[in-house]
């Protein structure tokens, strides 16, 4: 028999990117407390989590968990339409529709399950024989799930050169007679530069297309009272209709949400597979992503603020350096390097100092673009900002 | 310009499944104890969850869950890959693999996360130029998950008939030549009967096929020590390799993971977009994970004698009223009734008298096979049964 052994396969394909110094390795976090990490004997300062408010471990959110599992249990028991709905899931859901201004917001368990599912409703509309008869338009440097939901709803995937709103209106142009979608990040994961939304906004008037807004890493980070990257554009449901967003970056907790109009929201409900068929996140996380919420919101403890310090701080240290700085004005601010190898011996460098700073490789970035993706966070002090500062020299100043 | 507009066609699709009377709602639980759910006014006993064993608010999960959040927080704040890899992340991955027997075992958001992902490894191996060069054989009434991971790798998709292990064969002879994944549901979602998996194990062995089984309805029920499906078969890992269990379910919390050989499970860390691109769980939900898994393995509380007892007893007074009990001895007690509209009905009645059970309807299942899907629990008591049963038979007994 001449069958492919896919075991072999994917043992081969993995021993290439060994081969190549492109291999993933798992490291374990042993415990953590604010931006610090223990890795066994040692302690380090991780700047590359997306805790950019440093509200993973506030004690109000532990409290808000606590007390729920204490009055619900730990899991939800079932899916949302079955008997997994709950009260804690369905305030989640009207505090995140108030937050970013939207008519109505639906829980996920995950952002990649939003994505998937809102897609599988908008392109699919959970129809075989609507497969193909959409276009989804792209940003070349979107998250992973986002081109994954267009593959998976069998939509015309095009995608366009990075933030070029010229090139994304060239490809809706190229499509007219489908309906289409444009997603684009709202903040780019590894490169943390902002989409022109206004300017997106517009062509998707324009051309009768859709715009649909991950904003993973801008909710809780940008805008007025922190409601993302379409409020700070000034950008309504009117002119964005539908915005994800995620629950375990700057909210500091575990899941996600898409909102939008509610009859669209309700068409999502009746067509997206992954949130039918699938159990619903346990509502004490729920309970704490609320709390997590009103502090975000509100910041009467100064969090964005402080962020917005140490963002600045680092802009100034590391140019005044002269390191390769991106033009990110977010808590997302790599290091473009170039070379994986080099990234990697930065990384370890900058770890034998004592910071958690992971180097990223392509295929994850664009080959010739690796680099060093140094995330801050209000949980950081200004004193390890400095310290980060004179790491990332002495372990890449010397490079070109 | 003559662009669909992909909003308005979702609203149609939605307005058509309404006509249709098959629109989904979501219903709110306002408090839970046990097998209770109080909605509005009204405590109903619930007979659709998946907590099989009554472990989702067993209080040693609860306490495992506050202790660990009181030392680690609420959320990882980060990817596995990056810096959200957590010990008690790892401690769980250990103790699945031990439990399911396999060498390793890998954790993941949600079961739809696991099986997208495990698939994107095994049938795509990360690289686009596989995409086709695989099948991917599946049982027809496998979770909507497996189908929807085989269309994202860019899989062959052959169904066979259900539980037909010659139909099954049929489809991966007339493929000899590319790379083969054979992948069923252990216990089906909505029918509750075992898939043959000693005979699809035979057939793969002979055909070169690797054999993956989504366990999430039968971990925890099945099998000595509860380890699933896969060990009451008496299949080791040499028989089938790949085993997805969820943790929402029997364990009582969320999330999923994939167990097989340790090579294996590397590649698919290597290639799982749903693995890389995505926050790892809480630690604390790993925490009390591991509290469960202990619980369901050892069974020192009799919770899946109980549950036998319950499901014995549900059976035989079903059958002894004439109800349409389908061939299951798992905790899925399907009532096949065929009309939509009438299952519709007889759930709203139950209701009445105090009972929540899903109606299943299309396309959920096939036309025409619309049922009552009840459930059971280790969380029930005998009289709740008792109660059940005479109201369904009220409900439905007079139905042909």
């Amino acid at each position: 028999m001449s069958r492919i052994d896919l075991l072999a396969r994917l043992e081969t394909a993995r021993a290439a990117r060994e081969e190549a110094g492109l291999l993933r390795r798992l490291r374990t976090v042993d415990a953590r407390e604010g931006a610090l990490r223990r890795i066994g004997e040692r302690t380090l300062v991780d700047f590359c989590s997306n805790d950019y408010l440093g509200l993973a471990d506030h004690p109000d959110l532990v409290a808000a968990l606590t007390a729920a599992a204490g009055r619900d249990g730990v899991g939800s028991g079932a899916a949302h339409l079955v008997s997994g709905h709950h009260r804690e899931h369905a305030a989640l859901e009207e505090q995140l529709a108030d937050w970013t201004g939207r008519e109505r917001a639906l829980l996920f368990s995950t952002g990649v399950m939003a994505n998937l599912g809102a897609m599988q409703a908008l392109l699919g509309a959970g129809n075989v024989a609507a497969r193909g008869a959409s276009v989804c338009v792209q940003d070349r440097l979107n998250h992973a799930s986002l081109i994954d939901g267009a593959l998976l709803a069998g939509s015309r995937l095009q995608r366009y050169a990075h933030g070029d709103v010229d090139d994304a209106m060239r490809a809706l142009r190229a499509e007219p007679d489908r309906g289409a979608l444009l997603a684009t990040d709202g903040v780019f994961s590894m490169d943390g530069d902002v989409a022109p939304l206004r300017e997106l906004a517009g062509i998707c008037r324009d051309e009768g297309a859709v715009l649909y807004v991950d904003d993973a890493h801008g909710l809780g980070v940008l805008g007025p009272r922190g409601a993302g990257s379409l409020a700070e554009a000034g950008l309504s449901q009117a002119d964005a209709p539908l915005l994800m967003g995620t629950l375990g970056k700057a909210l500091g907790c575990a899941g996600a949400f898409v909102a939008g109009p509610a009859a669209m929201i309700d068409g999502i409900v009746q067509f997206a597979r992954t949130y039918i068929y699938t159990t619903a996140m346990p509502p004490a996380l729920a309970a704490a992503t609320r709390v997590a919420l009103t502090i975000a919101r509100n910041d009467t403890e100064g969090r964005r603020k402080r962020l917005g310090i140490h963002i600045a701080r680092f802009r100034a240290g590391a140019e005044a350096l002269g390191l390769p700085v991106m033009p990110s004005r977010t808590a997302i601010q790599p290091l473009l390097l170039g070379d994986p190898e080099f990234a990697m011996k930065a990384a370890t460098r900058l770890e034998d100092r004592g910071y958690l700073v992971t180097a990223i490789r392509p295929p994850t970035v664009p080959a010739g673009s690796a680099r060093l993706r140094v995330t801050l966070s209000a949980a950081h002090e200004a004193d390890q900002i400095d310290g980060l500062l004179e790491a990332l020299n002495a372990a890449i100043g010397a490079h070109p």
